[in-house]
């Protein structure tokens, strides 16, 4: 059994567009992901359209895109994320990250993201094994992932 | 003397971002106008960066964006534009197409344009030379400014 | 142990450009064998920069070149490859496939390979887990090199 | 009529493959020479993919390589380049630049070209109006284009 101390942090969401998809929920999946904002340059060039690749090429991996917010508020509220999301086709669930009294939201504090877009990997057994902020290289995230699905969580070393 | 009658119509813009660029203040210069919407895929993944290309490369040519709404208008309105047109780094003058009763706008009805990107070139004379909807290839946008910029407008045959 | 009779196919080459590589001296290893031709247009699009990106990036992961001629053999011959292997920076060592008396040289029709590029990945016992014929994406390709790094070859259940 | 001296080097070609097509016999014509060699990455990943869609695109301008072998001769003979030139598809003229006593062919030379890719660009009346070593960008290339196209070269300030 997984120490709880060695868990991700849950998020933190205000309203998912799509199924609704706490961590909690998908334990014994490999989870990808993609804290983005909707007028992030990066975040449209590469961050999303990578996250729709390793949606559609990758089975085994469950991606969820998380809407940070942390500037333009007034401009990226729910309902233009919705035009957003359907405009560009995005086909996974997204939780909107919420806010209390702070530009940042709660969910980036506590993942300590630097900006978006960042990409997360979450293993089987719930941890945190990858953060990474900026483009990442598909082969590079790739052979991450595969090595995650391969990976036999009640065997693993470290957890007990 | 070119005759009015073959002069492009003139842009109808409730609000410039950036210099006010009306065309007929614009004689004597080859003009691109980029016809966009702020959350259209084509328009960030090839439209836009085209312009902003031309804008830097080609000296002789005066670049314009167009904002050209014609769906999800409540989420892309001015204060939205201007966190798009930061954000990218849209470096050239942006006019709001003007919106009377319809849900398409009005210059974008006088140039009968198909959807957005569309990309308007206007020669020396102000007349209008291409109007291209969808993607067009940096080779052949070149070579047709390049053409309207060594063209000498006074001695066109078909002026007057 | 591995049944021997599982093991991919040696490769029979008439000389190596680099470090010699048979597959036999890399057991315990993830190899990426990378057939192509020098002059094959899809090998310098794409088999070979992929190649040289998982030497460049996945550790784990040895790669190999096998020039694996089956038409216009008179000017692709050793060397030929040399300068071209010089050319375009390839790194990693490179395996001249054995003619005998057939255009196909024997390694390709061991593997029975449709034509280049192709690329084969085996894992650390030493067996042949991809074959494939044209191009592959390299999320794809990532991850199920990433499966292979992570597998312990002694607990596969298929082992014996 | 145009002063000889300033008329561009004549090619010194000892093959044509595909037409024959000396400076000489395209006067009026607006005219790409692509300089390369066929084991050369940036004439593979860019030179010659640009010059074929120049030829694809423009209809205007006459393309031509031109194969400026300095270094490998042994290798990149004409037998050699023939494959090449099949393999990749390239659809127009290519002559191969006459060897002397020296490694750099006499056009080369006539030219004083720095390596290759090299782009030379030749307008109406014979003159030499471009000559870019390494990449240059499409647009900037179809701007160059696009300006000789309309160029009337008998209404030429500078022709007498």
């Amino acid at each position: 059994m997984t120490d709880t101390s060695d868990l991700a942090p849950e998020l933190d969401v205000s309203e998912w567009v799509g199924e609704p998809s706490p961590l909690e929920s998908l334990r014994g999946r490999v989870v990808l992901i993609e804290a983005f904002q909707m007028l992030c340059p990066g975040c449209i060039n590469y961050g999303l359209p990578q996250a729709q690749k390793v949606h559609r090429m990758l089975e085994g991996v469950t991606v969820i895109g998380l809407h940070t917010v942390f500037e333009h508020h007034a401009v990226t509220g729910p309902d233009a994320l919705k035009v957003f999301l359907a405009e560009f086709g995005i086909q996974f669930p997204v939780g909107i990250d919420r806010h209390e009294n702070d530009a940042m939201p709660v969910t980036m504090k506590r993942y300590q993201l630097q900006g978006t877009p960042s990409t997360l990997v979450i293993d089987r057994a719930g941890r945190l094994r990858l953060s990474h902020f900026g483009k990442i290289d598909d082969l590079a995230l790739g052979s991450i992932l595969g090595r995650l699905l391969d990976e036999d969580h009640d065997a693993n070393p470290d957890a007990s």
